[in-house]
């Protein structure tokens, strides 16, 4: 069977045999004579998928009791207002850390709520760097304090959380790196992703908070934007989106039956030093990330002229990588390299890059 | 192959043969060797299916270049508060149709944003009936008024729509009968529908808005609670649910097939009409709603007792018919004889019916 390369920046690669699953039990979930997508999100079958998929969350994160773990629609660009409209009241301050577009917006959105801090020694770098430590200005008299774990469009990374002691709660988006490695998640009050790079189809979104700041929250939040209603309904108040949560608990047996966070973060690390030992060993490829700010999820570098970037796309293309072309609003190269990227996609791209930085 | 009869309330039925479609493309999708799932929602082969279902729903509803289509994620239950976010501003006032506990929900969101009259007509009957004409109290200035077309939990159903004079603007929450049968859209400027009942899987919304009321809905909404938002990137602003979408469009192609709303009209008359005979032939069962404002949707009864309710339901659950048991609000039986649901389903119901009704 023909399976791309595919290095898609999101909805991006699912692992092959959760899909060849997916399609063997697609016309009879389990016996029931119906697809999972037919099942009634009411019925004790749908149930089971549902809670399984919470408690594999919980258990790959290593999550106490004291967190909720929410399945929620509309992507991170939803909680960029939901966070605030929860847990910023009027008059109050939220820090916020810029390190590159979606960072941005959530700024953008928090501030119809609240007055917001905003930390920009990363944008002042061009969106090379990650900061090492979080300024006092976003911290001293926040609510809570804002940082986006991965950067999809700049290709950088949070790798050290920096000291978070004075720090009042701490909220992250891992959109694109969630589960994608080991993770210090009890120093997060909130954490939040969209599934569609490292857990499953896009159409579902995850939160995570814990559950003694969840008890703060405002409770003048129209009934589907209050975190306090999913959780009071275990995400079952209204229909949820069955068939993208019964994927992702595909996705996260997957990701067990892979070893866990340790196998995928030595895997994924794997993968990116590839392509960044490439770039690093010919002049003609320039990465965009200083070293220590790598992402190994998005390795973002440009070629010398926008003709040879043009040249190289083009053969990108005809020797059938997919999605390399980098985001509209920056330009040059991006490769994705999500849990679900095989090592030999991310090894014969590599051997591209050499063969074509010798030939050109 | 085992198919189950499948009444489910919503996720609900989807046609055999778009699930055998959807199971044979699933890993490798039009030759590009990736499940639609792994596509980009900015390559130009998802934007193909993103368009494609818009203009199949533009061409079933006749809808004019007067209306923009929305697809959005959160179901019905987040339009109750979208809606009066985007068009009702503090201090005005909008009227609300009582028709069941959907439009009561609908309301108590409403009222979050302003002041809402509402006509309690059905209420007062136990929500067996739906009003023949919309109260001035309601209409009299009001920015709009908003009815729910049919009524999954009690089993009534809008069949004819009262005279509209007067009425400033038209709103409908059509989750549960959208596309089964021929509307009069262009008297409304606004419906919304969860896909999960006729148009697909849970997870993607339809909103179908008037644009020349669209250009006078509020600015000060969160981005991702903005219609204007959407409708200014087609629904591709972030990722949308590109799954739930792709499905949507083979239900909507499978819908043409079928001929078109009447032909699915007819259909679906014909399947209520076999359970309707049912409960009118015997004393055992008593139909819930009147007979003028019976849903085709959802055929809603009881038994004498409810020690023969839950004989019959055993029954039922014996011969394998899925999803009959009432809503927990409400009790009884419920069946809901969506588009995808066969005629042999409904046929087989109640011939089960009349077995019982003589046995008990």
């Amino acid at each position: 069977m023909h399976r791309a390369n595919n290095f898609n920046a999101g909805p991006s690669a699912l692992p092959q045999e959760v899909l060849e699953r997916v399609q063997a039990e697609l016309l009879d979930f389990q016996g029931t004579g119906m697809s999972v997508m037919e099942l009634s999100h009411r019925s004790k079958t749908y149930e089971a998928i549902h809670f399984q998929a919470m408690d594999r969350l919980r258990r790959l994160f290593g999550l106490s009791a004291d967190y909720e773990i929410l399945f929620l629609q509309g992507g991170a660009s939803t909680q960029f207002s939901m966070l605030p409209m929860n847990f910023l009241g009027n008059g109050e301050q939220a820090g916020y850390v810029l390190t590159g577009s979606w960072s941005e917006k959530a700024v953008a959105e928090a501030k119809r709520f609240g007055h917001i801090a905003v930390a920009d020694e990363a944008k002042q770098s061009g969106y090379t760097t990650i900061p090492s430590h979080f300024e006092t200005a976003i911290v001293q008299g926040s609510a809570y304090v804002h940082l986006t774990t991965n950067n999809t469009i700049y290709g950088t990374q949070w790798h050290e959380l920096p000291e978070t002691k004075g720090v009042p709660r701490l909220v992250a988006d891992m959109s694109s790196d969630i589960l994608s490695r080991t993770f210090p998640i009890n120093e997060f009050d909130l954490v939040y992703a969209g599934a569609q790079k490292n857990l499953g189809p896009s159409g579902v979104t995850v939160v995570i908070v814990r559950k003694n700041w969840l008890s703060e929250a405002k409770h003048d939040v129209p009934t589907m934007l209050s975190y306090q209603t999913h959780a009071d309904k275990s995400s079952l108040y209204n229909t949820p989106p069955t068939f993208a949560i019964y994927m992702m608990n595909l996705v996260l047996e997957w990701i067990e039956d892979q070893g866990g966070l340790s196998a995928l973060e030595d895997k994924n690390r794997q993968k990116a030093a590839l392509i960044y030992d490439a770039i690093d060993e010919f002049d003609i490829y320039q990465g965009h990330a200083t070293k220590s700010a790598r992402s190994n999820m998005n390795v973002t570098f440009r070629l010398g002229t926008d003709e040879l970037s043009k040249t190289f796309l083009q053969g990108v293309e005809e020797k059938g990588f997919v999605g390399v072309k980098g985001h509209r609003s920056v330009g040059g190269c991006r490769v994705s390299l999500y849990n679900a990227v095989p090592l030999e996609s991310a090894s014969r791209f590599a051997d591209f890059m050499r063969e074509f930085a010798r030939t050109h």
